[in-house]
């Protein structure tokens, strides 16, 4: 152990090396609410690139796991280390590189948080429009899970974001892949593997972003529906009227009492439409232009009242941006009601209120409580799970998983497999699937030392 | 020999394997203009997954090459076959199975034209937005070189809208990967490893491609420019006004001459203003609405002469329409102006200048003509080089690869690389980076069976 801090010293310098006891707390978890906590032997930081492959180097030569992390804030426990293990923190490579409006790209180190980067890009009148809730997340951290959030209806994950990459392989080779173009076929798209690895393929060290103009002006449209189901009906409709809507989420009755509760507001909406709604459809709408976004407001409004909507509300700015930041921190409303686990499925839009459907039989069936938002526009819907009993709440998460994935979806639309979902992903796909991702894993990581808790057994 | 036509026939019916002098000779060549033709020795024509993963166990078990084909429209010959090897020709694997405007996808057998694809889309008020300029090419094609195309600026390439595939792997295992949506982060993302891999790890069977809306109104801006590098110095100014148009285009004067010579229309240019004009640039824009596009084409007009422009010209309909195909067949007019091959290097936009700069000095002192055309908008330019002496040329593509990779750039934005590019591939990427691809190729086809001189030597 003293051996291996001097080894790690020379790399990063003594300071930036903490073993044993000195390892704060924190670097054991994220924010999953279900993979156990585990603090790594050793936590190092380094400040670039050179230092990441130094400390693999010393890694591989010591067959000790390795696991990144960037904010802490996932959700499935893919940065929780091993015992013996070594977490590479990226808290020191946190700058914005290069802010380019001529490519429209930024150029960022890992550590960069979203806030960060957007308020740089907003300064070149530019957006990155990935926003998965949480706001101090890294970068870093949003390539490895292949982040999503309220916008991807309409500008995509973080996938489709990250137009290029270095990334530091085991065996301590800095490697770059695309670059500050879209377009690229000139060999396979490590970029494009990499993104969602969840740190078992390789550490990116560096990222290239594509950049969205800033839309000038917003606005939030909240229609009430008389049951869940209608409001997951409604979405396909309104993306037929070719509004392309910044975003489109589904927010349930618990979740939306709530999140009013905690934040005392009504958001206009009279009582007694609230007392008979069984779920809401919420529709961000952005357009550079004021005009053309009250022309699109409009339509929405007749398109949502067409669809069944009960009604249509048009948000005052300061109610909308709290419905969007209590939409985003519904995690955290479910956590403080107790939510025992959370699960996000994906399926396909359309196939939404048979989920839902679904969902709520298995909840009255097992005597749980399923409830959740969702981004119905992308078909990924976040379910709060009370059901204090892990025999009976695993038969529940497993009913959900085995409904999503006969719909055609999968596990996991954004928050990743980590360890905390890497049973369910190993029983719900198909075995051929899962034997060539580990042939993958062996081309980049032929000792296993990359996070070997995450995905694979 | 025998043998083998035995067991193929086992496979997919006697009618459906041609052998030897059997073998039409289309069988042998895409579109390259480098990659020598051979024939193979087996053309086999299944009709489904079970066929095709027939074929491969068959294949395997003789361990001989297999080359999938789709309409042979390819430009780096990456559908010729090895001469001891099999086609697997997917011409009856033709069909839209699906047209889902709810989820806005469609579900395609590879063998689908992007034509009929594009028709199917268009009786629901949708469109497959990838076009690569050669609407007969099949979608297992452009699935397998990541076509990209003149409206990648604004919705991407191939990359972006393949949301699923079926696929075979060489050990006759079917597998799916991805589906109906658009975020996933569920084990590595085989989807996005398999666009752009060129028939070398897995034969795709089936694909869920991403729809867009069909807007009904376009509008084509043209204007001309003093110098090749203002024409692509203006692109970042225009992206930068947000009009987020449908296509970008970059028409040197050589090939406006050839196009207008070819086509007999004048596209409404002033006489003195072409005498002075040394560049084009075409730009598309598109709206559901009228009023809206007509704005946009007022905005990108004033922008444009702001930029340097000399004039500009809205098109008339049919004017637009014949200069879309022209650029679009400008292949065929390199081809038929005797060049001896085409590059179709990306970088940065903001660095073609720089590289249209290069290829004229490059082109000066070989004494070659460097001529071209180019998506500007997405940096992605496509150069004939005539030079009839094959050192000279090569000298002169190293040349233009080299500057191009110094520029960020990579060897193919869209034609791939497949045997034509190798040599060039193989130079001008990292090594560390071609062993990794390598040993991804094994974790895919450890005895490499799948069109093996493809990508590899």
């Amino acid at each position: 152990m003293a051996d291996t801090v001097d080894l790690l010293a020379g790399v990063v310098g003594a300071r930036h090396v903490l073993s044993g006891d000195a390892v704060p707390e924190e670097y054991g978890h994220d924010e999953s609410l279900t993979a156990p906590a585990r603090l790594p032997a050793h936590l190092v930081r380094p400040a670039s690139a050179a230092e990441v492959a130094g400390i693999l180097r010393v890694a591989g030569a010591l067959r000790l796991p390795v696991t990144a992390r960037g904010a802490g804030t996932g959700m499935s426990g893919a940065c929780v280390p091993r015992a013996d293990g070594i977490v590479v923190s990226f808290e020191r490579m946190n700058r914005v590189l290069e802010l380019d409006p001529a490519d429209q790209v930024a150029v960022v180190q890992p550590g960069v948080t979203l806030d960060e980067l957007d308020a740089r890009a907003a300064e070149a009148g530019l957006c990155y429009p990935v926003r998965p809730g949480e706001q101090s997340a890294s970068v870093g951290g949003t390539i490895a899970t292949n982040a999503g959030g309220m916008y991807a209806v309409r500008h995509g994950v973080t996938r489709h974001h990250v137009l290029g990459v270095e990334a530091v392989l085991v065996s301590g080779e800095i490697v770059r892949s695309g670059g500050r173009y879209v377009k690229t076929s000139t060999g396979y798209d490590l970029t494009q593997l990499l993104v969602g690895s969840e740190g078992t393929l390789a550490l990116v060290t560096e990222a290239v972003l594509r950049l969205a103009p800033r839309a000038g002006h917003t606005a939030t449209v909240l229609a009430p529906f008389g049951s869940a189901e209608e409001v997951s009906a409604a979405v396909p409709g309104l993306l037929g009227a070719g509004l392309a809507p910044l975003a489109l989420e589904y927010v349930d009755l618990l979740t939306m009492a709530a999140i009013t509760a905690d934040h005392d507001f009504g958001l206009g909406v009279p009582d007694e439409v609230r007392d008979t709604a069984l779920g809401y459809l919420a529709v961000v709408l952005e357009d550079h232009s004021a005009g053309r976004l009250e022309e699109d407001v409009e339509t929405a409004g007749e398109r949502l009242l067409e669809l069944g909507a009960a009604d249509v509300y048009v948000l005052p700015p300061a109610a909308a941006r709290r419905l969007t930041e209590a939409r985003e921190h519904a995690f955290w409303t479910a956590k403080a009601a107790g939510a025992d686990d959370v699960v996000d499925l994906v399926v396909p839009r359309s196939s939404l209120p048979g989920l839902l459907a679904e969902a709520d039989v298995v909840a009255r069936e097992s005597g749980s409580v399923v409830t959740g938002c969702g981004h119905a526009g992308d078909g990924n819907v976040h379910l709060a799970v009370f059901q204090p009993d892990p025999v009976a709440r695993d038969t529940v998460l497993r009913r959900l998983f085995r409904a999503g994935t006969a719909l055609g979806g999968a596990v996991s639309g954004e928050h990743g497999v980590g360890m905390a979902k890497k049973r369910y992903f190993l029983e719900f796909t198909d075995p051929a699937k899962v034997a060539l991702m580990r042939r993958i894993k062996q081309a980049f990581d032929p000792d296993g030392i990359l996070n070997p808790d995450v995905l694979f057994d």
